[in-house]
């Protein structure tokens, strides 16, 4: 393994496990539960420890499902048990107010990413200026970005590194992506914007990790992973995976393995029922394009309406369904039974 | 998604669920399982079924494991269940006989893997021989293949293409490879043989589809991939991720995608407790080059003797051990042991 410091990128990590987690569990993470994985991952000297609703900042609610917690317990917890780690938080459009910024850095939030649907970039432009405004890192990221291609989220990036955004990249919300797509869509990113490009995966179809690396080898720097990969859908690009394969590569992420480890055993026993699988709705969400998010309502629906889930992930994945269009699952599952009378 | 048939290169998916799945239930499948997947999979129209005991013919023993049906009747089992998809077996170096391969032709086998560690395919020049002269396919594994290079692993390939060997290739068994590992050695193999090039995965470091992805574009046409990844350590490749990716590539499999989920399904309810993950000790396996088959045992003696299951895999690793050493594992143990005294 080549150790020679000059050869050694640092590739920063983001950890979202107590954020996005949280769609794995009905965000119903108890304060216990963010505090022992918390420590961990500070132990770890994970860079970033994001915490927070699944959906963000201000989207604890009957439709998306209520959090055990607010906004301000979930901080004030993670912000306690942080003591060289920087704490995140995300805010989804929708959902978080500039209210909810204040409060957030307020808390403790050290940096905030603000996030828009791959097409919407215009929308951050208010959100970014007051995160710059409260003297918080502020962060661009584009949702369900296999909907548009390199040139446009290329565009759009530079658009929320012009608002002010400190860190810009895309997120693979549905788990779509195979390593050449992020490939080329990182690579146009980074030729667009002169700050550091964000990744956040997915593993609908397995490819969490490789589509991860192959960002880095795109000049992505900012690669987000959690524990275990706990995290909507199939999960996130397992962080002590991607520890240990960035490690063989010789690219350095300042994160000691068996500390990375041992917080994954944590988050393991703590956190999750089980560890993210791929399952079946899993995989045809990831083929559909559907927001990793969608599992839960779907099974649910699927069940009661007596569908097919496949199918049904199928049918959204046609409509072009994004997050906060849950309530068009039943829709689309009465007519699907409909169809099949 | 491209569809012309001429730009559909066809690869052939050969599925070790009942034999490498093996591995992770103590070798302990019953008739009921054997027959519920193996029908599911025919009618996923997958081309070969293997089953057998996880180390292949004749390996049931006190030391690698007593498996709960004997290979008779797991052959007979699985042939029944089968009325389009060839049956596959396995026989790996020390365990099985000619006299084992002589009772599985007769038992139904279509497809016979002869596997040898991959610095001693000389070994394999009988019983390659003993399959063609019983006429059916035989193909010829190495075993353990990061632990030699590109050039080596084509030399051992091309040696047992010689021994009559109608396909060759690389196991990952540690599942320590990197896409890039992959794709030199594949290529190199692929240069040096006329006939398939065939490459087993494993997902210790998450990378089971991305390396499989890897191996075709470099030139393998024979993929083993198992339902939800059902195997040793971390798993498999994933069958029903496989056939959905490749789909997204355009690359014909002649697999259903529903009906490969569906048994997926099944394999799920009937075959394992939980889906593999990958956790710490499947981590520490992978980057350390040991056996992903020493998962369990070393999880028990690391218990037992009061050690690091981490530590006494590195330190396997740096033994270089090799399947049916596992005897080697306590040796190992107390010996760290010792040393932390």
């Amino acid at each position: 393994m080549d150790t020679h410091p000059c050869k050694r990128p640092r590739i920063l990590l983001h950890d979202p496990t107590l954020r996005d987690g949280h769609h794995a569990v009905g965000h119903q993470l108890d304060v216990g539960q963010l505090r022992a994985y918390a420590t961990a991952a500070n132990a770890a000297k994970v860079p970033v420890v994001e915490v927070g609703h699944g959906n963000g900042l201000g989207a604890s609610s009957l439709q998306i499902g209520r959090a055990r917690l607010d906004d301000a317990t979930m901080l004030t917890t993670v912000r306690e048990a942080l003591t060289s780690s920087r704490m995140g938080v995300f805010m989804a459009p929708g959902w978080g107010t500039s209210h909810d910024l204040v409060a957030a850095v307020h808390h403790g939030a050290d940096v905030v990413r603000i996030a828009a649907h791959c097409t919407e970039a215009d929308v951050t432009e208010r959100h970014l200026g007051v995160v710059r405004d409260l003297g918080a890192e502020a962060q661009g990221v584009l949702l369900m970005s296999h909907m548009t291609g390199p040139g446009h989220l290329a565009e759009q990036c530079a658009l929320m590194a012009a608002f002010g955004a400190q860190a810009v990249g895309i997120m693979d919300s549905a788990g779509h992506f195979l390593p050449a797509d992020v490939t080329e869509r990182v690579r146009a990113i980074a030729d667009a914007v002169d700050v550091p490009v964000i990744f956040h995966g997915h593993n609908n179809l397995g490819l969490a990790v490789a589509n991860s690396l192959a960002a880095v080898d795109a000049g992505a720097s900012v690669i987000d992973a959690t524990a275990r990969g706990f995290g909507a859908g199939a999960g996130n690009t397992q962080v002590e995976v991607l520890v240990a394969v960035l490690e063989r590569r010789g690219i350095e992420t300042g994160i000691g393995l068996r500390e990375v480890l041992a917080a994954a055993d944590i988050a393991t026993d703590r956190l999750m029922k089980a560890p993210p699988s791929i399952d079946s709705i899993a995989v045809a969400s990831g083929l559909a394009g559907v927001f990793s998010g969608f599992k839960r309502p779907v099974q649910q629906i699927a069940r009661a309406e007596g569908v097919d889930p496949v199918d049904l992930l199928l049918a959204l994945g046609e409509r072009q369904v994004v997050a906060g269009q849950e309530d068009l699952i039943g829709d689309v599952a009465r007519e699907l039974k409909a169809a099949i009378r």
